[in-house]
């Protein structure tokens, strides 16, 4: 397969360990996070080729950056030098009742001053079987969401698959535009998405209506579908909290003709609360291509997000055979020895 | 509002990291703890003004307490300098069905050793607003004892609220005193009480009588109330234990006329189980001089000691905002971001 | 009593800490562990007199082994020096539904390459009270196989009882030899057998059948019983997994006449997996040495288990009260201060 | 003594453990670090009243960082909140003959982004006993340049005593001025100054000349003095780098009249060499107030950055009577017990 | 060779990682220490038999001293059980020019409040082929010099030879005798003494003079030997101090007619200043009985002395080849592979 | 530039942290080591293209060891998979005047039991542009040896450079062959090697005779140039070890007409001793590559080797700007800000 591009932004992720709270850290862990980045990581463990696009700083920090991009076999060779830094977040990672508190710190980050037309789309995708990318990256600034309608506009005009998580974050978007007047341009460019009902009605005054979960997912998602007549495949997410130690996960595919319900998996004791809606864009990438049936994909990609809620940090260190023991039901965390 | 003066011993606190056994320990982590001192902080990070009195040693130890104090923004200018040593506490954290061990190395401490009359409470008291000690402090030591009394005393002649968690130690009360001889003395002097059905029984033979969990909970805080009629407010905490990592709790409040009963949470993966009562107290006494509403206080009372479960070490690291999503029911550990 | 002799192989546990995956580890945790090596260590806690039979190789990290038996108190006397190596075995710890992984490096090592005829048996077992081993043992090469046979032959010569814990590994029995082929050997000498439904069947053919979980296990006793008339007492437990860190244990027990079933237990938020199996061999042992019913025996083996599952490592470190506590209830893990 | 008062940044200080490079950390340490505020908690140490006054945004790790100040007794009343970020500095410590690298993310900080104005200088400074501050600030922006030279002229217009360390960092000025512009505003209302040759060159092009060091020294000291006849006091220091491990350090005093030279100390083995001329300078403060001689203020000030060099982080954690048995020629390391 | 006995306490040491200060930590390290524990264990190590006797709480921190004893083959079957507590020091240690601090909280320890009498010296001596104590242990309090007594003229009486290290610690000597009240007792049943300069002026008013080092120190070890003439072998260790990482250290020995002086090792970038005079005692107890020079027993205990400043915490854990090879001149540090 | 291609064994580097010994190691830090795997990475941060060769089995750890390469941009395309076990060395640290010790346990790895034949040593170097192995490739196994031989005939042939690392380890050799039997075959075929006066000597016989230092080297390089006319440039290091932690470096060239000595660096405080060699073939490689002057090569080496003392691992993670300053004489330390 040729190879799938993604853009977005790392950021340095720095938690304290052990679930302390800020005043009780003398130190922070260390782990970089960005939704197409863990993306990316994902599809590469699961034996993808990938080559991931973003802007950074000059420095020694982002050469371990790339150096952790070259270790998991993803391609760097696309990425911007310039700018001043990489953007921060600074995560408490919360326990029992207590929620987890992110402190972001990007703005005027490299990716964030990204000066559009500085990257040659033509040529990077010229040889793409695939483009990524999320909502986030529109979110940071007038110029990224420049930058990704240049990426995605020529990635349509080359052909080429696109998939987006829609992925809200209501902390960005302080740039003078709201999602709903960016979002859409970029949405009729793209053909999967990954979303939830919370977004769409955010993004798009999407109201899901029914007399029950089912049918109103498939409200939902037939209006995003009217909306955005190019979308082939939607899945919509969804994360049960029970509290911050033990969630649940699953997912609704809709093709454009039938609804599909994913198998739900019960994730008590997570180690790492984040990145599942990444492991699950990867999982469900990686599903597509690799599986004729779509109801096999949607659950290839439930059943690594499950997985990472067991791995500390955003990433999800798996490989495609642990998935698909987990899909096949085995999900007691027995030994293997 | 004037200063909250409260008024007992503090310890090291020495545990093992990660669950491990003393066995395998190499290392402990160190944290301070004693239960008016835990409700102090507390209080000073809910927004209260406060002030910590207490004995301790003239060395680099006692230092670093203090600055403990001032980190918080606790008031240490009544403490008093002398004896020899702090006391120390090992803890074993506990997992599964193992349950935690407390060894104390305590007695001879400078508290234990305080010389009656040392502190005048008078002057400590004459600008307080609120007194505050437990049963720990009177079960050090007759000096330790003595020194109490004459705080409550002085604080009741002030006219100040003097409130009481009943805290009973069973490896305390040494000194050839019984809970019954000591604190009936106390507990005239006050107004407000959180206690529990064993404690009642084990210090003033009270035994709970009823057909149901509430009618037993109403007639012990009855009895209560009639042994020490100047109590206006008493509450009456419960703590379920699933397993080691596992607990329930809630809470009883009964006013000389109605009985309330709290909200109830269920804690599962706790950090760490300790200093769940002291917080409930902080709770309670922000909450008394907060709320209009007694339910109110006592709801977040109960909000604060669930929060502590999810917090290393002794102490509640928490903000009012925090205690407050608790209380609206946001316990679901959501990331804020 | 007189000493209880085990013998097997004792490796190096090399596991990456906080449930980080091997692609993430910057060091490894190091505990040893072994089959025996844990039952042996567990029964000289409980209080047992023990001697750990083994072959080592003469480097500093077979010194570091022989200090952690002598630390607990297990007599180290009867180890034989040679060979080049310790074998090594790497565990990363599972978490929510990914399963733990061991990568087991043990070939080649001393006790593998043992020079049958070295150990002294008679020598050995003469003064012993019990003789004990497991079927990892023989399933390492054709010369442990043959150590091992020796061993079982010259205690059952000497009139002592010979427990084993029938313990498959799939990834052993590498040296052209199947279970079917050597087991039955040592059985003939053997008066106690720990196992569980699957093993029996790899090892004998034998089929449990009934049409509740009772009549399986009494089913499969009383084969195993048919097939080996000098075992005196069989005991066979169960784990369910509920997840990696949410298991039940229970355990059956069958004399010839009766079938008992033990106090089963919920162990979640687990500390570690392992050694789940050797606690309860050696919970056993001593409840047989020490209880008149076999009844408490087996439930002071199933609760000494549960126990195990606290502990980060392969081995039990606790005291018989603490296990009788968990017999008698107590299993609230409450602080005991 | 009336307080003295201090303005500057603090920035997080993020340093991988152990002498580990950037490439090979997983971790960081946390501390906080900045010129003024380094100086003004070792002045608290060594018993001088103090209070911090910078601009920084209202987030939990601000408060982090008030706790900080509060821990060891700096007032932080006139803190200003706003502005969006803490600037951060990502230390590799050095070792042998690798020097230590500093990668500065500080840029748009709150206090970069003070507004000029925002603080009462005259309010701050009324009961004020003494102003300090440092180069660095100035260096920062024009707007943090604009509010120095506020607080600089109202200290001075209320007579209190100003001192600055002249603290030259080639990465910060990119605002568009050099210091040549900015620092002879401020020192014109100074009155103590630390300084070193290169600095005097690169903000005033004062040339040392002389035989020896010390005609060098004493003919830039002339000059700085000559350019500012405010200057009362001032000091040169100089540290010798063997390697990175291994320095020396020396200083030289002016006062209008006598050079004097102070000990010298040889400090092999340094745990952290950061944060030496702030714990001079804080000396330094502390000698001229509690000395009557000049040559024992000096002494005091080199020892206490001797000592620097034993502790980690930016920060001086040394009381008056440790500095003083270096002076006293104490510097064999010895147990005290 | 029989039992080597020695009587003394231990005590919990916790100290700060990495040289932080006290007001750093938020863990401290555990070790124990104890000057006759730390030689005991040495000894063991060096391949000696050894018994040690203290007296100890019967709790789980008890229970961890015991199996280090075990670990390292030290015979801990004459420890008296009693009393309330294990004794502890706080150690900050130093780097630099900053010296190591030493908390001790070590009142009213078991040990400290030992029973005189309690222990039966005839029996445990009675197959000893040595006897070995400090001046730490008379120095405790009433109680344990009484004990020390009793041991030592008993070891008298059984004509077995006894060690003494005269270790004067100033802190203790608390409960009202003065050292020169309490040491000649002791002195005049010893036959083997290690001291010092400073030590010998403190306890017996011994004045060392002469024109050069090797003349002060004969006239003092003969002032010695005059006082205490069963004394048969003398030697005073010196340790020259450059910083708190950089000691010197070595040795001389008086045998009534010749004087030593030992090889004088160079230790810089020392892992733990702590244990080397207790390296040192063990290296010479094991020398005496290993060579038949004097002056190979004293180049062992001084080569054995140097090597711990390697070792974190109090103990040596070397070999007799290891101390071999330092005393071989093979001082480089070369990695042996 | 083409490829530099070297050949050689990894093995997992398992040491206690922080200089502790054995037997005080609760974990072990996890670094990666081999002669030519060192040289291979320090070559790419160096900026040249090169790819390694070995032989390793199919588990996680040596997916890690292989992502290892990738992070630092290692080709590993050439890598064979096979066999049963990746080797491993236990190291501790040593320190003060106590050496590291090494514990090798890499018998019957994948390498040593490679099958001479499976690399197609045509195809990996057809279009490579030098070649590089040590002397501890042919000490594994004969396999190992003949496949070094193979190798090294087949870049001879294709007329490639083809360096050695003499790199004599005296527990290796276990085979049955010996250095003198195996080493000049492969010498034949070299044209650069870095050797040392005593493993010329093992290896050839050589003895170094001369009246000083410099006519010594001459003397030994000369025989050795003699031995093998092929070599075209031959270089000796030389260390010096003042103790464990401090060193000196220094090194002779000798192309067939000239000795060259390099600068010579003092070593102190050294972090880590390991990899000095490697990181020294490392920088010639790199200089004889990129210098015209074989003495700035020489310097250039020399300097990387001095910088590697810094860095914890086997591994030199430097960039040429950082070995340039050290050459320029910048090794004093100081900090880059």
């Amino acid at each position: 397969m040729n190879k799938i591009v993604t853009f977005g932004e790392v950021l340095l992720r720095l938690s304290p360990p052990d679930h302390l709270r800020f005043t009780q850290a003398t130190s922070f862990n260390l782990n970089y996070g960005g939704a197409e980045f863990n993306t990316c990581i994902s599809l590469s463990l699961l034996g993808m080729p990938v080559s991931f696009v973003t802007r950074i700083p000059q420095n020694d920090l982002s050469n371990c950056l790339v150096q952790e991009l070259n270790k998991y076999g993803v391609n760097s060779s696309n990425i911007i030098y310039g700018g001043k830094r990489l953007g921060v977040y600074y995560l408490e990672s919360g326990a029992v009742l207590r929620g987890s508190k992110v402190i972001y710190d990007r703005e005027h980050s490299s990716m964030a001053e990204i000066k559009p037309g500085i990257i040659d789309w033509h040529k990077v995708l010229k040889e793409a079987g695939w483009f990524h990318f999320t909502g986030i990256t529109p979110a940071i600034s007038q110029a990224a969401a420049d930058e990704t309608l240049m990426a995605v506009e020529t990635a349509a005009a080359l052909k080429i698959p696109v998939s987006i998580d829609l992925n809200y974050r209501a902390k960005l978007w302080q740039y003078g535009k709201s999602p709903s007047e960016i979002m859409p341009g970029l949405l009729n460019n793209c053909t999967i998405v990954l979303g939830d009902l919370n977004t769409v009605e955010t993004y798009f005054g999407i109201e899901a209506e029914g007399n029950n979960e089912t049918e109103k997912y498939l409200s939902a998602m037939m209006q995003l579908k009217n909306k955005f007549p190019n979308l082939q495949t939607i899945i919509f997410s969804y994360r049960g909290s029970i509290n911050a130690s033990h969630n649940t996960i699953g997912a609704y595919l809709y093709d454009g003709k039938d609804i599909i319900k994913s198998a739900e998996y019960d994730m008590s004791n997570m180690v790492d609360r984040l990145g599942g809606g990444d492991a699950l864009m990867a999982g469900f990438i990686y599903g597509l291509n690799n599986y004729s049936s779509k109801a096999d994909a949607l659950n290839f990609a439930v059943a690594a997000s499950a997985l990472k809620s067991s791995i500390h940090g955003d990433t999800n260190y798996v490989s495609k055979e642990e998935v698909i023991e987990i899909m096949r039901g085995n999900t007691f965390g027995r030994i293997s020895r």
